[in-house]
């Protein structure tokens, strides 16, 4: 009972779509009344999402721990031929390392053997901890050999970024085994989240864009694609806002690296655009909307922009529609929807 | 001698153009060696352009205290007819009160007196203290009757934003006065800036932008254009990335008031694009690009973008050219160049 057909032009395949074991959800919940993470990021997205009787909050806890008949119902009802499922964010970077590494591997487990079960519908995502660099990557090779096609890890760690070399091991094995890793947003951490929560912005509205937008810079500006050229990092919400703030980006990376305003910031092999449009593909995830994907097109090519509905938290069907009514060409909507995702998840 | 000569197709205005007397720089240079601020966003923007010898801040600080010959000299150099003026960032809001009040009056009875030297290359806007919102508001009229156009605000003051009613009266006065407000980057504030320091991003590359698109988006979910429906609120840097991100801001707020999330976070009278297309002014400083600039006219209108040049800070002559070269229609690149900033600043 298709409210939206299957189209007959291209295969949807939605790249930024999440799951969480009820488990987990409950441990989110009783982590949040404990205050013992002294994360307020975590505690007004968790506070929030894990008890809340409002109906968003209410749907998406229910979405999210169905991996059978709800979720490929509501992907029938929007002609969604696939999802690219990884766990919801903060994922287990919130937990100590040991709790963290044994929650990660039962998430796995429990994505992998939904993606058994339903092999034509479902592809997954490897959650790690990068608590503990070295023991994440043999995760990461655990996972690859029972069928993952990616990674994801959901901004800071503990107020800790990527771009710290201890991290570099997770990036060493996601090269070697040919795994691209979603770079998914969280809240801030405490020490930038400041001002936002009592306005109302430290979440998807504008926080989330700021801490992982951040995050894929620090990224960038340390290096790490110097040293592992072949990573590919994928981002939502069309590039975080870096595609659209690239020329401030070239032009003041540049300044600075010429006055040696900063110990850390040092010349990089290759301009920031380069590396947007070599090492890091979009998903339009949160953004159904035609003027920033074509935008995000223009800047990174069309080879590296793909499709994200973001369920079950922008569960919209008229985004789905309002997406394929874009004027574009068919080869380039089919880029967008299937065929870039298709290489990036080698579906 | 001019390299770039004046276009005989429109005038060149540029809209966000800073200037210092050397004696406020010596007094940031004081503030920095004391660090009695505690705002490691201003040690670290101040620290570094007040002392540093490299190429760029000795010339920034030798032209920022230029409003004679040598200003002039540099926009017949780059063709540029007119500049719109105003006390770089972070103006006063960094004194206590009594200073904060006595400095600007000072730096706006030099600015006055450079425009009336130069009435035809130059137009002023107002240096406020917001510490003192009453006495604020009396500075601006005083200002608008010798011929001030605008009103310069540095985003946070000491880590307050003027989404706080406190500061109403100085909105109320813009409104009456029929000013704009420019509102200008600073360094995000202490509670805010946590990471980007050592990574080097804290300043105009990504700190600038986060704290000006935040204040901006404060600034509309506080409601401030309901009730100041004619306030007219000016940013650079392409909108701090506000057009590109408004699909996300309105689906996220509208989310965010069904679920009484925050209570901050209330109804407001319209949409956040309408905000943007009916109080908002942007302009391209620092961000000399075809493809940015066009998007932000396609989201807020032609009539809504303005050229900059953000001198000293970023005097290219080359981004003169390529702007002159940009694929847009005649009637479109005066608009940019001139006649939305004839009518915004009344010139």
């Amino acid at each position: 009972m298709s409210t939206i057909p299957f189209s007959t032009q291209y295969k949807r395949i939605a790249t930024e779509e999440a799951f969480a074991p009820a488990d987990l959800i409950d441990r989110y919940r009783k982590l949040y009344e404990s205050h013992e993470l002294n994360d307020p990021g975590f505690d007004s997205l968790w506070g929030f999402y894990s008890s809340s009787k409002a109906a968003r909050p209410t749907f998406i806890r229910e979405k999210l721990a169905d991996l059978d008949a709800g979720r490929i119902a509501d992907m029938d009802a929007t002609g969604v031929d696939h999802q690219i499922i990884a766990l919801t964010s903060p994922g287990v970077q919130v937990f100590d390392r040991a709790t963290a590494l044994s929650l990660a591997r039962e998430c796995n487990d429990v994505l992998e053997a939904a993606v058994r079960r339903h092999p034509t519908r479902f592809t997954g995502m490897i959650a790690i901890a990068p608590q503990a660099p070295e023991q994440a990557a043999a995760e990461l090779q655990r996972c690859k050999a029972v069928g993952f096609r990616g990674i994801i890890i959901n901004s800071h760690t503990m107020g800790e970024y990527l771009s710290d070399t201890k991290f570099w091991p997770i990036f060493e094995a996601a090269e070697a085994l040919d795994l691209p890793i979603y770079l998914h947003p969280n809240t801030p951490p405490k020490s930038m989240i400041g001002p936002m929560v009592d306005a109302g912005l430290d979440g998807a509205i504008f926080g989330f864009g700021v801490e992982t937008g951040f995050h894929l810079l620090r990224i960038i500006v340390a290096g790490v694609f110097d040293r592992f050229p072949r990573l590919q990092i994928i981002v939502g919400h069309m590039g975080e806002a870096l595609p659209y703030w690239l020329y401030r980006l070239e032009y003041m990376h540049a300044a600075g690296v010429r006055a040696a305003r900063y110990e850390s910031m040092k010349p990089l092999q290759k301009k920031i655009g380069d590396y947007l449009r070599e090492n890091v593909y979009i998903t339009n995830s949160g953004v159904a909307w035609e003027p920033a994907i074509k935008f995000a097109q223009q800047i990174v090519g069309v080879d590296r922009v793909m499709y994200a509905m973001d369920y079950p938290y922008q569960y919209t069907p008229q985004e789905v529609i309002d997406l394929d009514n874009m004027q574009m060409d068919l080869a380039d909507k089919r880029a967008f929807y299937q065929t870039v995702a298709e290489r990036v998840f080698k579906l």
